[in-house]
């Protein structure tokens, strides 16, 4: 192994030195026959300015920071170009805190990304709002149909089965939402990060740390994932243990649960109907 | 316990009904006697004006943005006024990667606040680098000395002992420049979390989640942070074991350590006689 053959973050960011061999065997694993390579992406399309793999990180109003930055630092790095999309290049705030919002900058329009690699959408408190946003999700489903890879963190598996590409597949979410992906079609699997062919989707939040390091091994292989981890110095001890249903008090899950479920009435009343009748658009028989 | 006692995230933001009762337990925690509590802070500074405790996480350019989205995700919340803080408002760019860089946008300057609860510094890949930005050490030694707790991510913990506020105190950082803690006249510690006395460091990128909860229990209370860790789906199962040195072959081990240290070599030649000088101004000993 190459000491060079590594790229850092928080401890450097190094150029590794035989980017060429990453991209086709990146692909090859997750595409379809029919998806084109890296190299092969059309002349003019924004994924192929670099020659690298392109990534297409969705960003929008409301979505949850972490969810986007966690496998953002797992995978943005040299061997690919990275892109954080958005209607504009104006300031995209992510999820309102108390009285502070955090504004992140897209890097490339809509417009601007007519085909990428591997397309990534982050979650939100909030995804039935998200399922109103007919332009962003009509986008979403024109990338990701011809997309190599097809992902998302928390809820961001929402906005993948409101534009029809979870229909048929495995996939994960939050724990709080995960059974609404039986609308979409989707079949919901208890995991935490679940690879179904080309569809990789993580559970809530934090799981797109572990969701990036796998989506990085298949799309590298696993020695520059193992490499990343101990970059990122991702050997977790949380000081307590409630990180999941299973493993939370019932008290503490019901108030979590029940928090939740409150907030969601005041926020989404209509999620159901909204829900019922993206599965009829879709084709799926109220699950 | 309260349903509505948790503050939501990718689960929804919810106001905690009883916020009043969080700031006396926080500041009492981390606080010496000098130290003011938070509704004891004097009119006109920035963080009195909610009547929440203030955490100010320092934003600047080149960090790594995991660092700060970590922690804050686990902090932000209703119970807490946050800012991100910078010279200016205008856009700072995270570490490069590739062609690409994040931009994040500061909620408030190094002007407009002259005293926080608690200070939180990310870290960076070069954090040999941030000890020439005289400007913002001084206003982290500044506020961070009449600071109720004193924090930081990975390499965060080099801009505090830069700013003299890690004198005495044991201290993490990441895996791969923690030893040059002493420079600083810290005590290093290999731990995923440090906490001595009001000062509370992360080791490297990823452990600023472990990091924000055990803080946020420090700030509220255990069962607060249990909530958020559920919320937060953090129950982490890492594809791979190597996010440590201990865990990671000596191959890969040496592959990372050595293409650090040639970044380092590059970005930062005169990393040691800069270490030198500052624990020379701090009156330390060369270690």
């Amino acid at each position: 192994m190459n000491r060079r053959d590594f790229t850092l973050s928080c401890l450097g960011t190094l150029a590794a030195a035989s980017l060429g061999g990453v991209a086709p065997q990146a692909l090859a694993a997750g595409a379809s026959g029919q998806r084109p390579a890296a190299n092969s992406l059309p002349a003019g399309t924004k994924a192929s300015t670099s020659g690298k793999p392109h990534i297409a990180f969705v960003l929008y109003e409301g979505m949850t920071a972490l969810d986007l930055i966690g496998p953002a630092e797992v995978l943005a790095g040299e061997q690919f170009d990275v892109d954080f999309v958005w209607y504009d290049k104006e300031v995209v705030y992510a999820e309102s805190r108390a009285n502070k919002r955090l504004g992140l900058m897209p890097t490339a329009t809509f417009a601007e990304i007519e085909q990428t690699n591997i397309l990534c959408v982050p979650g939100t408190s909030n995804p039935y709002k998200q399922l109103e946003r007919t332009e962003m999700i009509d986008w979403v489903a024109r990338i990701g149909a011809k997309a190599d890879w097809v992902t998302s963190v928390c809820t961001g598996s929402f906005i993948l089965g409101a534009a029809g590409l979870l229909k048929g597949y495995k996939a994960t979410s939050h724990w709080g939402v995960l059974q609404d992906l039986r609308y979409f079609g989707a079949e919901p699997v208890v995991d935490r990060v679940v690879h179904d062919r080309n569809r990789v989707t993580g559970a809530g939040v934090t799981s797109g740390i572990d969701f990036g390091l796998l989506l990085l091994s298949l799309l590298t292989d696993e020695q520059t994932a193992r490499g990343k981890q101990l970059v990122l110095e991702y050997d977790p001890h949380p000081p307590f243990s409630s990180g999941s249903p299973k493993l939370a008090s019932p008290a503490l899950l019901e108030a979590v649960r029940g928090g939740y479920m409150d907030y969601l009435q005041a926020v989404a009343p209509n999620s159901r109907s909204q829900l019922q009748a993206l599965a009829s658009n879709l084709g799926i028989k109220h699950p």
